[in-house]
């Protein structure tokens, strides 16, 4: 599970949560050991493995700190410790898809029928357990009834926008545009984009982190005063945190000069291949969550949880 | 020579624009015709069909115009039209190292000692006849000594960063870094760049047109106030233009979906595929063209040509 992480077999901060805690739930599962303390330190052992497999989504920290919560309460009541996590697990598993469905239900009422919704990378059903965050948003007024089309960026280097959102789009009949990542500037001075929707891999009181290209975008729609939305579920928000305490992953330059196996670059080229970048939420209009929607200056004056 | 602008074996806007000469050129030479007026028809056909390879690059205008008046001229003094033509698509060439080097000149002096600077696109020696405009700012102020370092997007759709510019200025031994488009502004953040230096298809009284993702770069440069030229040839700007008349061209789908032969996107996706974009001149620091350094406001009020 930490390799299909490190290497974005699974991606998405929403997914990665979910795939850490049952991650959490096999690793207790093939602990051979009967003793509850050497038990928990093989749980331990595999927090931390998948702890280290990226920096940034913020999901992947709150789900293993909670399965490890789980574990610790269990063994303290003398339950079934894997039988707890595995139920935890598809417990998480199934309030992602809950909450989900809570985001698109709160944005969709942001959406208005016409709208061209421009989108970066990939935030539906392959991003999180199911149905999607930004993507959720989308597919929620669309089905509403609401004439929608998309904008999908390709998303370099991965290309997450043109392999899999138009996938996703398509495959629910919703019209797609495919564009280069820089080509969102045009598209906008053009007025061929009325919203930008995006998701977000940590949320602090002063930053939304994602998927790198979030914040040109983002000042691409200041420019040219198009709303600007990040679509997450709570458990994104690091309300203690500080972005500059935040790591920005930055990933294999192969990513960068190899394009399916092709290589694209010269052999040897240095790369500066960041996952994410940062927008300060003076540029985001709202962050939409499954508890609500809120301006940046509410999200900065939250209670600590 | 047309067939090699539109497929972009050609491209560049300088060397757009000298190519079409030499293509025109070549039509006169080819031309059967003895008949003078015969013969002028030829080489006008020859020019309306470089004239519809692409829309947006003043250059090639200003190029097929140039030749067209030679070309009436020599009729008019009875002098040989053929002989008369290649020499001037020769001196065009010539005048375009020099205006590069001129460029390179005038440009160097605004770049310091440990600079480094973003580059987006290929401005270089495969970009123009020879040295190039904004990569020849780069080599010029990089041959006098100054530790200059270059960050160079990879522009897609067709990855002439990738492929082009750090071939060339990893030849030139020039420290060169590749990144993704949509990197240049978490590259910014980070306080990696200190200057941004790109070049132009056309500069109308108000705007920079430049290929796609150029907007959105300045944009970047502008929140983090860093300087942001545009350097070009002289020929490049059309001072009788409005921005709103330019086409911006729209180029395949292909160019995005395909990526070297490798399908990356669903099949029949629809595509927006500009090629450029437009960045208006309160954006741009100044622009550096072989006749000397001008702010936008000196652009906006320069006399008409």
């Amino acid at each position: 599970m930490a390799r299909a992480i490190r290497d974005m077999t699974v991606r998405g901060a929403p997914a990665i949560g979910v795939t850490a805690a049952m991650g959490l739930a096999l690793a207790a599962k093939q602990s051979r050991h009967t003793d509850i303390g050497r038990l928990l330190l093989d749980i331990k052992k595999a927090a931390e493995i998948m702890r280290a497999t990226r920096p940034t989504a913020q999901n992947l920290f709150w789900a293993l700190d909670r399965m490890l919560r789980k574990a610790g309460e269990t063994a303290g009541q003398g339950r079934d410790i894997r039988e707890a996590l595995v139920a935890e697990a598809q417990l998480m598993a199934d309030e992602d898809v809950e909450a989900n469905h809570r985001i698109g239900s709160f944005g969709a009422d942001l959406m208005e029928d016409g709208d061209t919704v421009l989108t970066h990378c990939n935030t539906g059903t392959m991003a999180t357990v199911s149905f999607g965050t930004a993507l959720g948003v989308i597919r929620t007024a669309f089905n509403q009834g609401k004439r929608i089309k998309v904008i999908a960026t390709e998303t370099r280097p991965r290309l997450q926008g043109a392999r899999i959102t138009t996938y996703e789009t398509l495959s629910d009949k919703i019209p797609t545009t495919l564009i280069v990542d820089s080509a969102a500037g045009i598209a906008m001075s053009k007025g061929m984009v009325s919203k930008v929707i995006v998701g977000a891999d940590r949320i602090t009181r002063r930053v939304v982190i994602n998927k790198v290209g979030t914040f040109m975008i983002a000042l691409a729609a200041k420019r040219h005063d198009i709303p600007f939305y990040s679509a997450a579920p709570a458990t994104t928000l690091d309300l203690g945190g500080q972005h500059s305490d935040v790591e920005i992953e930055e990933r294999d330059p192969s990513e960068v000069t190899r394009i399916r196996g092709r290589q694209v670059a010269p052999v040897g080229v240095k790369v500066f291949n960041p996952a994410f970048d940062i927008t300060p939420l003076d540029l985001v209009t709202a962050v939409i969550t499954d508890k609500g929607v809120f301006s940046g200056e509410q999200i900065q004056n939250m209670p600590a949880p």
